[in-house]
């Protein structure tokens, strides 16, 4: 990680602090699409025999069993349970806050408008699988989804055979109604144009590599598909520290992050020249301890630490970057909330670590990256729910409104817009 | 239109009927890509070449003067801007109510969370041009960022030299920051990158052809792009009508869909078998009045009549083939409300013109075609905001929550999640 003081940088050199570890797209589009297209065509034949290929699948079905799920629950450690049991409650207590309220307003006397709320149908998440275990991603995604009152609801995950009880505990204790044993790209694809024997989904969320990055986007943009929640990238996380801010909690935050691969980003921002010294050893320190050290260490190539005037000024440089996950690490870091605009979810103080909120604090894990937090939100409630207006015109209304109609439709020269209203106030 | 029963066709039949004119993607794609890139590169200077060789620009700048919006204001027939104020009122007073509130939530004891909503800084409306002139587009996208509370409103709009007036006027009444004079895949990518005169927006919302809308999705995919209100395609509308529905009001909503476009869809679902004839034949009086005759033909070439036994089946069928408008021609039509599942505005009762909805009486007219009202909404206030969540978790609240966040860590084997809790409870 190398250090900068901020007014003795360039412009462009701040932005080459901040460019992320590229994502790329394009090439890997090509790839997947081939696999994509034949899923999309020949439905779940094709998609077994990719996932035989690539996720060495040698079960008889894909479809997990009752059976399955039951023996998991048999098999889980006690304390597994009671974490993931413990988790879930406060993700739900958060969660459940986020249902949206149907209203009413009469906009003139005679119209009145409505919004309402419905829950998407047919919703699939996509829990990464491979070397991780992410049962946490299953608590993320299946929580907001049974609040908001999805019918259906369909995880996917990789595995050659069995899958980790602990994800399938997650998926039962949260009303997940069926888990398929299917990743990548072809998993992506059958989630989007489903088959004879499993119908499509109407949205698909959840975090992947490369490969499942680049299927949502391809499912996302065929008409034939369906959206996705978001564009995923790399992780990331920015921390503001102040001259109070110990080195060693800092240093474990960064390597939190940096442990997730080789292509995730921490920037370091403090107004302490003499913080950068202590965090760095402690960082080699607690380093040696850690299983995905070379992860971290790839990921610490892509960091940087920024020395800054003062707060107000790292605020300003975080709001520019827009990161994912952004940690107050300094006093009454409350007093900042108002001025935080672009992030993904925030972590005030020196207690508030990020993997407390990955895993349990309540809010969601699942967050916007690459600058995306400019305009996207993380995985909520709503993500999984549409609102549906709706309008009754009294006879009254009619009239009232009638002649804003006909000039605004006459204006656009839409004679048939300007007809509709017309011959319903002429008798 | 032909007429079904709907218990003498099959399901493939039902599927044919349903299926909405193809929206050729891949093929306009590949046209608009140089375009996009090109401005993506090179920047204002590569827009302005494409706008003079698309549009005949010919205006000295791009960028409306304060002179033009006055001329604007002064050029308008009064009637055209009440009949503006009016609409922006109403769907000022809709929209308004869509503001979504911040909460805090403790999940366990010291263990606060938070959700705060935030504007998006710099928005970008597209507003569709050529022949067509569209303010009631400008009120549509430029009321709800004004309420969300965006800092910089930029909407841009393909023309030769000058803008119809009630288009800047719209634009002026509502906030708008700055008009330009660009449209097509050139606007579209000047919008999402930017360039040293013009900063590039968070967010690109509005409808358009099918450059236009290919060059959103491929902004939309791109990293260094922005991502987009939502997929576009062309208009379409179902009516519910029952036996007490009048021929001629059936005929006029149809007509008024119809006359969007040849790619336009009107599907009638009706309990009456007696209604197809009067309505054709009131749709063959009415057509001869209307300038947009020959679209309204076309579009009427991809439309049918079904008939069904009972309300019930027909809302049914609605939900599966999730309409952007629906009108519910019918008695009590407030009493199906529950049913509707996937629509985008929804018209209740014999007064309530798809029209009247399209400009002033408050809900949004932006909203999803090709089937997308099954997971996605039309445009809304959130749509200008995201959420940010925040969490601050006090010693006692780390000590509670310590042990679920390192036997989930440990789980997922990710050493230093864990290492970031227990660093802090050490000491």
């Amino acid at each position: 990680m190398n250090s900068y003081e901020l007014n003795k940088i360039s412009k462009g050199e701040l932005k080459k602090i901040f460019s992320r570890p590229s994502v790329a797209n394009d090439d890997v589009i090509e790839i997947v699409r081939p696999i994509v297209n034949d899923v999309k065509n020949k439905g779940l034949k094709a998609a077994l025999s990719y996932a035989k290929k690539f996720d060495s699948f040698s079960g008889e079905s894909i479809f997990v069993s009752k059976k399955e799920f039951n023996s998991a629950e048999k098999k889980l450690d006690k304390k597994i349970k009671t974490a993931l049991i413990n988790a879930s409650k406060n993700i739900e207590k958060f969660h459940s806050k986020q249902r949206p309220k149907s209203y009413e307003v009469e906009t003139i006397k005679g119209i009145k408008c409505r919004r309402e709320f419905r829950a998407i149908e047919n919703v699939g998440l996509y829990i990464p699988g491979g070397t991780a275990v992410l049962p946490s991603t299953m608590l993320m995604l299946s929580i907001p989804a049974k609040i908001a009152g999805c019918k259906r609801v369909t995880a996917i995950t990789p595995s050659n055979d069995s899958i980790h009880p602990a994800v399938l505990f997650a998926a039962k204790i949260n009303n997940v109604d069926e888990v398929l044993k299917i990743g990548g790209a072809q998993g992506i694809a059958l989630l989007a144009y489903g088959d004879p024997e499993f119908n499509k989904v109407d949205k698909i969320f959840g975090p992947g590599n490369k490969y499942v990055t680049a299927a949502k986007t391809l499912v996302s943009i065929d008409p034939e598909g369906c959206p996705i929640d978001m564009p995923a990238g790399p992780s990331e996380l920015l921390i503001i520290a102040d001259e109070n801010a110990r080195a060693d909690f800092i240093a474990a935050d960064i390597l939190s992050q940096a442990e997730h691969g080789i292509d995730s980003q921490i920037i370091l921002i403090t107004t302490s020249s003499y913080l950068a010294a202590p965090v760095k050893s402690e960082i080699t320190k607690q380093l040696e301890q850690l299983d995905r050290k070379n992860f971290a260490l790839g990921a610490l190539e892509n960091s940087s630490i920024i020395i800054v005037e003062d707060i107000d000024e790292a605020i300003k440089l975080s709001n520019t970057y827009a990161p994912e996950h952004l940690i107050l690490n300094i006093n009454n870091a409350e007093k900042y909330i108002n001025q935080i605009q672009n992030a993904g979810s925030v972590f005030l103080g020196k207690y508030s670590a990020e993997s407390i909120g990955d895993y349990a604090s309540g809010t969601n894990h699942s967050l916007p990256t690459y600058g995306y937090a400019r305009s996207i939100s993380g995985v909520t409630v709503e993500a999984f729910m549409k609102s549906v207006s709706f309008q009754k015109v009294s006879q009254g209304g009619l009239n009232r409104i009638a002649q804003t109609v006909i000039d605004l439709a006459e204006t656009e020269k839409l004679d048939a817009h300007a007809n509709a209203v017309k011959i319903r106030i002429k008798k």
